[in-house]
């Protein structure tokens, strides 16, 4: 499952269309890049709608949002749509501001995404805002563990259901569900949160698998998970004494470019729930 | 001829403002400090034509172009060729969207750049666009290889008299033009499409070498070309095991800082035609 | 002192809003997670507020400031001094056009920064701005130099008692001062001027500094400042053959992922004078 997903990205080279934030868009385009896929950026609204018609899929990133590009992720969305692309929503702090997760829970609303993949606390946010009133308490921890694996899989099965997506959930240990199936992924490394992107980078990737996987998104979704955290390994595998966190984002990067199927089937640590 | 556009840049230092996208944008003003030169970003329309004032050159790059950065183009660039200072035209993307299409022709028509950079879909679609009608067949693949150069010569060159510009048309083998005289350039390698920008980069470097021998810019142009493939073929000589394209795009910028004139006249392969 | 500023920031893990150019957002980014801090980057009207008051401190920096960020700049800043957070603001290219001296005099006399941070063309422009009628010769060299730096500090001195700030000049020699006390920095490289950002990179870093150590804004700035030019040093110590900006860009920031107060103490090369 994962080596197909990955391969399909290099022999059918999609194009995505990505509204990203300016921090770390570069990284985002040359991930995309590295995976065997195409960036497009393209944030204003005349021309969103033509760019993401020549493309494969579009990822929406909520990142240094502001009030010209808002709009233009809605337009942007639509149209993707009705195209019956993949569309992917990272909810960049949402929860951090009212506008973030207005606009998040607002996007969720209007568009159908084929996975929405964020951060645990970004993820609970959007439940409350969703009206999936859980009880969510923003004092208790959000990190994953293996103690409370088994009801965060299952929370997050009940509001993938509820929201009609796929969650995607990174940390510590990922947690990636359609409602009824669920994959865990216990690959990565906790200095990957010492770089600034990771997640906007993974959203960035998973886009370019979903595209070339439309058929099986979960599975999809789930490789680009995997391949991330792989690289994760495989780069840190590769520092040298001084090297630090622009060292290690280099070789995370350079990582999904080298990476084959074989590799990512053989390091891969992912188990269905 | 190449090794004195080079040394101009380190000796004039020239100031380069560039109205550029977000994505390449650090590239960019680090590869124009790597040659010798110096960057400032701009794109308020309150500001542009004070910063082009005190600049050597102007680099104007469309790409995530928008409703509020297209009138500081325009702006900037009138007031580039009020003062007299060369002006790049980087027409990212033209022909993907109208609004890229439109702006790039729109700027075209009504400031003379000194130079034109992109590749050849984007140059073509210009042309057909300017009503050059050349019958430019969309599914004709655009790539020049030795079978089709000297078409393409003839074609770039009929285009660059009709625009009065330079044309730098870049891919597997380039071509600078100014509609009598023509070179080609093979240094590069295809790797190099694999890192986001490096055309951006290019844009910039080239900027500032027009900036640097605004006397004679069809040789600094075609300098800059071969500059940045020669730092192609040296940054890839320098991977090591496991690198990629995050490694590669710094060892190619580095190439341009360490890159000295009896190098690129050494390993640039120039011809004329 | 040096070592008590560093270990602070690393033991309270300060969360930084940033309000910065698209040029060296993504390094600014990287380095406040390198020596330990937390950045969100957020520009809009809309959520700057919000943002601010979930940070310990805001670093406002006026490269590619447009008419939309300029407001939002305003808007954060008075938030910030509202809540009693640190504020620091860099003045990326005042002189260089009316916008942004306007820009950066009109923030100084509306917000109570807790440090300016600056090169001493941009510094001495403010100072000329603020009716510190200081005969400022725009002819004058402005670098720092052993033979001038009394007289430099003096006029800092004055200028920062006048501005009710602490001024953070950087150069070859740096100079903190709060008007009464001063601190000349002498660490750091040339080369560093070859790298687009260190200036912005800096301020993200001082912010964090001065986020942890709250009480003791000048030690925490001149701690900073320390820092970055022992980063300097040592991640030039580190470069190989072929090695050029984009490498030292990385190994800089490396450097501050890695540093410790020993370090840090014992490279430091700072005096109070």
């Amino acid at each position: 499952m994962l080596r197909k997903c990955l391969e399909n990205v290099r022999t059918k080279f999609p194009l995505i269309h990505n509204i990203t934030n300016y921090v770390t868009v570069n990284d985002v385009a040359n991930i995309i890049l590295a995976c065997g896929a195409s960036p497009i950026m393209a944030d204003d609204i005349g021309e969103v709608e033509e760019i993401t018609s020549i493309c494969n899929g579009l990822n929406i990133n909520i990142g240094t949002l502001n009030e010209r590009t808002i709009p233009a992720m809605y337009k942007a969305g639509k149209k993707s749509e009705e195209l019956g692309h993949v569309t992917l929503l990272d909810p960049v702090g949402a929860g951090a501001s009212s506008l973030r997760t207005n606009t998040a829970a607002g996007l969720m609303k209007e568009i159908p995404f084929t996975v929405v993949r964020g951060n645990m606390s970004e993820i609970k946010t959007l439940a409350s805002c969703g009206g999936v009133s859980r009880g969510v308490d923003a004092s208790a921890a959000d990190a994953v563990t293996e103690e409370n694996l088994e009801n965060c899989v299952s929370m997050l099965k009940d509001f993938a259901k509820e929201m009609h997506t796929i969650l995607a959930v990174t940390g510590a240990i990922d947690i990636i569900t359609d409602g009824t199936d669920a994959y865990v992924v216990r690959n990565g490394r906790g200095e990957m949160g010492k770089i600034t992107g990771t997640g906007c980078q993974l959203s960035g990737l998973m886009t370019a698998y979903l595209a070339a996987n439309a058929d099986k998104p979960l599975e999809a979704a789930t490789a680009a998970v995997a391949a991330m955290g792989v690289a994760g390994e495989i780069g840190w595998s590769r520092m040298t004494a001084g090297d630090g966190n622009i060292a290690y984002r280099g070789k995370i990067i350079d990582a999904i470019y080298q990476m084959d199927g074989d590799t990512l089937e053989k390091m891969a640590k992912v188990a269905k729930m």
